[in-house]
C-alpha cells in the first residue's frame, strides 16, 4: 500500500485526490478556497479537503505515503513556502504551507507551482504522453502556461510559461496584473467578471448574476459561464467569444516561438468548456500561425479537473 | 591547415570568411545580393564573394576543408537545397544551393538556416558563451529569432523562433509575411522601407531617400537608417523610435514564455544601431515583462556582422 495524496489549490476551489502507484483516483474531495481570513484559514480548508479524500480511499491521511500540493504565486519548493499568491486571501507575504499541512495531515508534504504540476500530469499520464513538446495552457481564473520541451519541464529562470502575460494588444485593456494588452486581460475568468459587471452596470443584459445568485455563488464560476453560454446569453457569448480570439492569437504567438507538438487546453474554463473550444481555439489560431499548413493540433486536458491535483500526487516526497 | 569557409546569404548582402582552426577570420569579403535574376546569379555572386575572402586568405577555395551557408528560406539540410526564399529574386521553388556552390567552389558545401547558425555562432563564440538559455533577435530585413536552451538549439517542428511573427497587434499594420500586427510589421526594415516611401510620398521630409541616392542605394540600408538617425531626421527617427517600441513588447511577450538568461541583438539594424540601442529596447521591455524585478540583460550579437558567416562555418561538413 502506497497511496499518496495531491491537493490543487486554485483561485476558486481546492480538490484533493489519493491516488495509488499506477495513479488510480481511490478518492477525491473539493471545497471552495476561502475568501476570507488568511493563509492558515487556507490551509485548515486543503487539509479538511485532503481528510475527506481519504475519507472516501477508506485510509487516513497519516498512512498517505506523501501529499503534494499545486499552488499559485511564488512556491519555494526546497522550503515548502508559498510567496505573493495574488489570488488568495492576504496571502502577500511567505506562509509556511507545507511545514502546516505536513501537521496537519500527519504525512510529508511536498509543495509545487500549480500550472507546472498540471502540465507534468498532462506530459506523464494525459494527452501529452505521446509527444515530446507540448505548451499547457491553463485557461481559469488566470490564464497560466506550462512547457515541455524534449520531454522535460522547460522552467527558465523559474518564471518561464507566463504566457497569459503575453502581449496581444499594445496599450491595450488593463491585466489583472497591473500590465495593459495582455492576454489575460481579455480571457481570464476575473478580467471577464470585471467585464461583465461593468457592462451589465452600465445597463447591458446577461442571466449570469441571475445563474450566479440561484447556485449561491458570490463569484461567476465556470459553470456559471457554460451555463449562461447554454442559454445564449448574449453579453456571455460576446466575452466567451473575445476571450477565445485573444486566447487563439496569444497561444499562436507562442507557437510561432516554440513550435511545439501538441497544444493542451486545461483549467477550470478550458475543461468546462471542453474539446468544442478547444476546436474554436485552433480554428481562430490559423491566420496567425507562421506554419499554417501545419497547425499543433490543440486538445482538451485529459485528465480534466482532476489534472492539477493529480500532477501534484506526481511531486517527490519532500 | 584546415580553413574552412562561412557565407551568409542576407536579403541585402552576401558576408563571405575564410575562418582558421580556432575560428579566427583570415580573410573576409562582401558583395550585395543580387536584385534581378533569379537562384542561378545568387549563387554565383557567393562564389564570387567566398573566392575573394580565400584571396583575402592566400589560399584557393578548393584548400578549404568545406564551406558552409546560412540560408533564408526553407533549408533541406540533407539535400542542400533551399526553397521558398521570400527575399531573394525569382527564388519561390527548391534550389540546390550546396551542390551547385560545391561544383563552383571545389569544396564540400553544407547549407543551414541563417538565423539559427548566427544563433549558434553567438551561443559558441559570442554573447552566450556563457549562458545556458538565450534568445537571438535578429533585426534586419525581418525580424527573426534563434533559441539556445540548455545549451542546444531548440527548434521545435523546424519552425520555432519566428518571434517577428509574435503579433502585438491584433487586426494591426499588414505584415511583408501578409498577416496582421506581427512585431515584423512595425520593426522590420521591409516594413520601415515601405512605411517611409508612404510618409514621405505623402509630403513628410525626409532625408533618407536623399542619402540613399547619394550612396547609389535602391534600398534603405542599415547603414542608410544609421545615417538619418545621426541627423536627427524626425521621419526616421519616429519609425525607429515605433520599431524600438515594438520589438520591447514582441522580445518581451517571447521573454515572459521563455525565461532565458540573455537576450541577444543581432541582424543588420541591431548590429549598426548597437548597444544604445539594444538598452533603449531592455528598457522599453520592462512595462511588459511578468518578473520585471530580473529582466534579462540585452546585449549586441558580439560577432557583430560576420556572426552569420562565421556560424555558417561552424556547421558540420555535409
Amino acid at each position: 500500500m502506497a497511496a499518496r495524496g495531491g491537493i490543487d489549490l486554485g483561485g476558486t476551489k481546492i480538490q484533493a485526490v489519493v491516488v495509488d502507484e499506477a495513479h488510480a483516483v481511490l478518492g477525491q474531495a473539493r471545497r471552495p478556497t476561502p475568501t476570507k481570513g488568511g493563509p492558515a484559514d487556507v490551509a485548515e480548508a486543503m487539509a479538511e479537503a485532503m481528510r475527506d479524500a481519504a475519507a472516501g480511499a477508506s485510509i487516513e491521511t497519516g498512512e498517505l505515503a506523501h501529499v503534494g500540493v499545486g499552488s499559485p504565486g511564488t512556491v519555494d519548493a526546497a522550503r515548502g513556502s508559498v510567496s505573493s499568491a495574488r489570488n488568495l486571501p492576504d496571502w502577500a507575504g511567505t506562509y509556511p504551507l507545507g511545514a502546516t499541512l505536513a501537521g496537519k495531515l500527519g504525512a510529508p508534504v511536498a509543495v509545487g507551482n500549480d500550472v507546472q504540476v498540471a502540465t507534468d500530469a498532462e506530459a506523464a499520464l494525459g494527452a501529452g504522453r505521446d509527444h515530446d513538446s507540448m505548451l499547457g495552457v491553463f485557461w481559469g481564473t488566470g490564464v497560466g502556461g506550462g512547457i515541455v520541451l524534449n520531454g522535460r519541464p522547460w522552467l527558465g529562470r523559474g518564471g518561464a510559461g507566463e504566457i497569459g502575460h503575453v502581449v496581444v494588444q499594445v496599450d491595450g485593456a488593463q491585466c489583472p496584473c497591473g500590465r495593459r494588452g495582455c492576454m489575460e486581460a481579455y480571457a481570464g475568468r476575473n478580467a471577464l467578471e470585471r467585464d461583465a459587471r461593468e457592462l451589465h452596470a452600465k445597463g447591458e443584459h446577461t442571466e449570469l448574476f441571475k445563474i450566479a445568485r440561484k447556485r449561491g455563488r458570490e463569484r461567476l464560476t465556470s459553470g456559471i459561464w457554460a451555463a449562461a453560454l447554454e442559454r445564449e446569453d448574449a453579453l456571455a457569448t460576446k466575452l466567451i467569444d473575445r476571450a477565445v480570439a485573444m486566447l487563439a492569437v496569444g497561444i499562436a504567438s507562442c507557437d510561432n516561438v516554440l513550435d511545439v507538438e501538441i497544444i493542451i487546453l486545461g483549467g477550470g474554463l478550458g475543461v468546462r468548456l471542453g474539446q468544442p473550444y478547444a476546436d474554436r481555439i485552433a480554428e481562430a489560431m490559423l491566420p496567425h500561425l507562421f506554419f499554417s499548413d501545419r497547425p499543433p493540433p490543440v486538445v482538451v486536458a485529459a485528465l480534466g479537473d482532476l489534472g492539477g491535483a493529480i500532477g501534484a500526487s506526481l511531486l517527490p516526497p519532500p
